[in-house]
């Protein structure tokens, strides 16, 4: 662990120095230059970052931020060991995988030695979406089936190839049309999903087998119409999806169904990989499965493009077998491959696991007691440093509390911590913090949450008692607007 | 500029301390961690490189080889202005481009001065897969056409997608089928392709006319059938096709035809960019021609995973219009904007273009002349540093010199010199070192090339005095080694 001990005022001294251009410049040329398709955090008035350090961020005027969803930071941000590993290789040689390196066979086999047999067959790349990409490439030329199954609200990349396998994006209203071949089966959200807890079952097992029946029929349907299934996708934990946390068995009832229809299992640990969840390296082994296919991206390489397909020595001998040979220019570069090599090093002497486990108990504890004291909170899950809280309006009717989200996102900003939403309502608030996250920090998060919830309802309190200074100005979203203005209507109405 | 001036001896004993195991070790590891599909350079015989400085890289023995084919290393291997930015960025912050950051925007703005108007809207990413890959998003989306054309033996990458517009892949024994929506145009190969100088025509601009008019009856017909193209992609200069030069014209009308029928042109400068040619920044421009969506990556971040795509505000409009945000982890973090923008720097301050037309020019004169002394040399071409030879074993019917070409790459790496080939028929040996290239080095990779050609004819004569020690071993190619015992059975029987 590292820390920055400086005066404040030397610390804004050094921020501003950081930058080569007031934010007011940066903006126009973003503008000017960077395509409008790539959306700033907080648009209206976005942050400039130019420094980090372990779980923290500063904007140019030196303030400093508690980074509360960066998981691609994994060990901390500019973690010095991952600096100097980058560094170091980068000033010997960084060519392509055409040549012997030592680096990135050592990265193979430890990465290897972290999963079970016979996941021992490794493709380095460069991002989580290449890397989904060839994990498809390998199930479809190693089953030559075409159906892919992939769970409602899923993300899997950004490339052409992983838009077709993810409805949180083809969803959209002007996202492109799912294709024929892939099939979407509900997400196990035992909150809000097709089967809940406790309105469909008592049994949060027997919902795991009624979510994992929905992928059953549709590998039947693809045995008997098509001949079989290509390959069932998913995130162990679904992230973009909104922090869901599979009921148990799920995964394992799902695996057979798939294997049944000739297909693959491939587990898309590239957001819930690397320790995270706590108890396991990797969040498939909280379901106890075995995947056929492992793909690993963001927290890798701190920061560094890199990303890895790992997969069984049958699967990756039907690839070769093409005789078509892979080539990716910079995949396993020794540059990558040493500042992963360094990540895992850190992630071992830090005992990131152990401390993801330890912190992401308390985080979670936390935020149940905070459900406890506010309705808004309708439910609270995680593994880990992996937590969602989710907000309704109605802890009965479970309505997306949507604007409040937003809300609450924005006001967290301005006490200079910085959290996330996500879900298909946008009404999950979200925590993957750096590993390197503490119960502190924790308690930090929890208890600033704590405040801003009170003040939401010190807000209503306020239009109660006729005085309308409502707090709005942080709520520029229209809907948000338009709900406290409906409440407000109603209340003064009632009242 | 920079050298390392070494001892021999202290030369051999750093290299050796640099590898963590022996090279046999390694490649044990390799084959049982690493897909099959990956596949290594001398196979029988790989390299393990565990250093680079400018021009040249270093195996674990110490031997230097002079480095003819890396054309990502583009400002030399380590480059000590690289090393710093990427060490300096890396040590400040990386996060993604939902932040502010200078780096981003100043990168953005440099690149965009480099290209010609309306060119000017950057999607930052991490390797040319990727770019090819959102370049043909941005096309489907502004164009809504399906239809795309692309050239023989054209390869644009790694991914499912750009397997797609691939003939180099899909046209393998193994590889995937062609699409039906994907249309193949002849490559512009005036020496060995569909129309040639001077068979066809005496004037090679006709000749450009000519593949061109290729295009155009693909455009109207996809026009009249569909409504319209989606978009022409090729690179400004084919690279895994064999060194390609279009004729001159050929771009213009081909850019023509496409708009014609409603598409965008895009220019893959992935292998062929950032002043390769010398005269230009960018190859198309020696084509006189402005692309609507222009991709770049290799040699951008000189070994680092960054590339891009440039467009016009209008694409990236239709693009933004449809609402799905576009986000890419790594794309545009601050590390590989600053290697990027060092990249860029050292082109400039080292004046790379130039040195790469002067170099180039000389490299090109060099083979000329070896042209006149060696009938194998069926053809020399090139731009810049950029440069191929093709080999022939009849000049007179261009016969592939296929078995030569392997065995001249094998002879020229025991006289430490990597050189590679590539085309349809793997005859061509390729050129494109790291720009800092000098004309020393082409002086030596042409009296060496010379030497190695002798040996060939000083074989051949061998074998016509019944000498039958006929140096073999560095053919290791099943087919090479057929082709010499064919042509001593012959020569045998006519003596």
């Amino acid at each position: 662990m590292y820390y920055l001990v400086l005066p404040t005022q030397q610390i804004k001294l050094e921020m501003a120095y950081l930058q080569s251009m007031p934010k007011s410049v940066t903006i126009k040329l973003r503008e000017k230059h960077i395509g409008g398709a790539c959306q700033l955090f907080f648009r209206s008035s976005p942050l400039k970052i130019v420094r980090g350090i372990a779980q923290f961020m500063f904007d140019e005027t030196g303030d400093r931020y508690l980074d509360c969803i960066n998981n691609v930071a994994h060990v901390g941000h500019c973690h010095p060991h991952v600096v100097e590993a980058g560094r170091n290789q980068m000033s010997l040689i960084s060519t392509n995988n055409r040549y012997l390196h030592d680096e990135l066979v050592i990265l193979a086999e430890r990465l290897v030695k972290t999963l079970p047999k016979p996941l021992s067959v490794c493709f380095l790349v460069n991002s989580g979406s290449e890397a989904n990409d060839l994990a498809l490439r390998l199930a479809r030329i190693h089953t030559k089936n075409k159906d892919v199954i992939t769970l409602d609200h899923a993300y899997h990349g950004h490339l052409t190839s992983m838009i077709d396998v993810s409805p949180y994006k083809f969803n959209l209203p002007g996202g492109p049309e799912k294709p024929d071949w892939v099939h979407v089966a509900p997400v196990p959200d035992v909150y809000r999903g097709k089967y809940t807890y406790p309105d469909d079952s008592q049994s949060v097992e027997l919902l795991g087998q009624l979510y994992a029946d929905e992928v059953g029929v549709m590998c039947r349907k693809s045995k008997k119409e098509k001949g079989g299934v290509c390959a069932f996708i998913a995130e162990s934990l679904q992230s973009c999806g909104g922090q869901i946390i599979p009921p148990d068995g799920y995964l394992k009832k799902v695996y057979e169904y798939v294997r049944e229809a000739d297909g693959v299992c491939i587990a898309d640990e590239v957001q819930v990989g690397f320790g995270r969840v706590g108890t396991h390296m990797w969040a498939f082994e909280t379901q106890d499965v075995i995947p056929d296919i492992v793909t690993m991206g963001k927290p890798m390489g701190n920061g560094h493009p890199v990303a890895a397909v790992i997969t069984t020595p049958e699967i990756a001998k039907s690839f070769c077998d093409t005789g078509v040979e892979y080539f990716n220019t910079y995949g396993g570069n020794p540059v990558s491959c040493a500042i992963a090599n360094a990540v895992l090093d850190i992630i071992e002497e830090e005992k990131l696991m152990e401390r993801a486990h330890r912190v992401g108990n308390h985080l979670l504890n936390r935020c149940e007691e905070l459900k406890h004291k506010h309705s808004l909170i309708g439910d609270v899950r995680g593994k880990g440093l992996f937590v969602g809280v989710e907000l309704v309006t109605d802890r009965k009717t479970r309505t997306p509390a949507t604007a409040e989200a937003k809300h609450i996102v924005n006001r967290m900003r301005e006490e200079k911590i910085l959290i996330s939403r996500d879900g298909p309502d946008s009404n999950v608030l979200k925590f993957k913090p750096p590993m390197v996250f503490s119960s502190q920090d924790a308690d930090r998060l929890v208890d600033t949450l704590d405040r801003v919830l009170d003040e939401l309802k010190g807000n209503t309190r306020t239009v109660t008692n006729l005085k309308l200074e409502v707090r709005v100005t942080p709520i520029d979203d229209v809907n948000a607007e338009a709900v406290l203005k409906t409440n407000m209507t109603q209340l003064l109405k009632s009242s």
